[in-house]
């Protein structure tokens, strides 16, 4: 299952499937074949509707440094146990949106994510019980302000800015993703990083249960689980897509005033 | 007006006003005299209801830092702009409760801090008019997780733990709060903090202009505005009360497993 949030014609907030074949992309890179979107008995191309964020998190746990050659691209070495950050709420922003980003900084960056959507209620969570708090996966752009985030002690200027997390277009629920799910940036068409989730380095049921030793999580929040290699800047009017094997593809525009 | 929110006996979420003469003591260390909680009709004592948290924060930005004092007691400079770390809204917890905290730590410190309670939604706010945007105030207990938070970069599992951030009991208008207001820590009745938000390094109109020109504040998102000297470890079974002058004490009792 594929589920999508949208604004209808009419304005109203509805929770639809997206139903895209398994391989079929679900947005391409020009105006191509994008799937339906489905709700009661109507279907919507997604172009004719506005496509929300697929959940409602009340905080975006994300994790730094979990791909061995991300960190070594930052200079940094691979933490012992996950670095954890948070980006509240006000990140959010949605799917094939034009995203207005911070004024006067040098370099702001994308950071393709697999974002684990959670899906009920939970706390101390065993790896062993992992999955079943998991409602499925998206695609996370964990926007990074690298000016400030290199001057701070917690990544707040630099993470937890307005628009720093757009994320979407839906949650795939687990069956659709394998373990070795291709993570791919492509800015303004170009291939910026290209990757496999079977590379990081703290599994998704090791963070569920390092993450939830500390705070309860409730359905809709997110656990970002780190970029792989590739990372670098945005300038404005760049068009960003980050494709993930088995979810699809979050595609957005920067503005930087 | 200070304004609270709380259960009443059929379960019902209520906003009520709490009825207190300046100068009383909205709580006193013993079960003295506690004021009124009025809501329609009918009148209250606070131990008559469940006294919830004052304000539903999607994020509570806080302020390291921002009494000289307790920077040199940290073996900490004075920044030189406000040291900004995030609690998000699984840390709050209500006035008057029991709350359980990390097992196994050495050392989780009290930290007594006057919250500013947002009015309105707002962006890239001045100075000058960071009043129109301030609700009130309320108490926060800023709880910290030394043993983590001396290990990581951001403060996640130092501070962003489950019940890491009582709150309450009320939301008082700022013609209250004095420009120099006492505020004060009492562990087992024993005063442990005392100063006055007199000595805040960052004003609050500078802390709004900067967190705004970064993030989206909601109505009901709090800044804790930092910390004075003298902050301390909590053991299993302690009462701690924060009062700060016009506004009210925050009390709670603490669990650790």
């Amino acid at each position: 299952m594929k589920r999508v949030r949208f604004r209808d014609s009419a304005g109203n907030v509805r929770g639809g499937r997206w139903t895209v074949e398994d391989g079929e992309p679900v947005v391409t890179a020009a105006a191509g074949p994008y799937g339906r979107i489905a709700f009661g008995d109507e279907s919507y191309a997604p172009e004719e509707v506005d496509v929300l964020p697929p959940c409602e998190p009340t905080k975006i746990v994300c994790v730094g440094r979990n791909y061995a050659e991300h960190a070594d691209e930052m200079d940094n070495d691979v933490p012992d146990r996950p670095l954890l950050f948070l980006k509240p709420p006000n990140t959010v922003a949605s799917h094939d949106k034009t995203v207005t980003l911070l004024a006067n900084k040098d370099r702001i960056d994308y950071e393709a994510e697999l974002g684990v959507v959670i899906g009920e209620q939970c706390k101390n969570v065993s790896q062993r019980n992992a999955e079943d708090v998991i409602a499925g996966y998206t695609c996370v752009n964990d926007l990074s302000n690298r000016d400030d985030q290199n001057r701070e002690q917690n990544w707040v200027r630099g993470k937890a800015f307005d628009n720093a997390c757009p994320i979407g277009p839906l949650v795939a629920t687990p069956e659709h993703v394998p373990d070795d799910a291709t993570i791919e940036t492509r800015v303004n068409g170009e291939t910026k990083q290209s990757s496999s989730i079977e590379h990081l380095i703290f599994s998704i049921p090791e963070l569920i249960e390092e993450i939830t030793a500390y705070m309860t999580l409730e359905p809709g929040d997110v656990i970002a689980t780190g970029t792989p290699e590739g990372v670098g800047p945005l300038a404005d009017g760049d068009s960003v897509e980050i494709e993930i094997e088995g979810v699809g593809t979050l595609k957005h525009s920067v503005r930087i005033p």
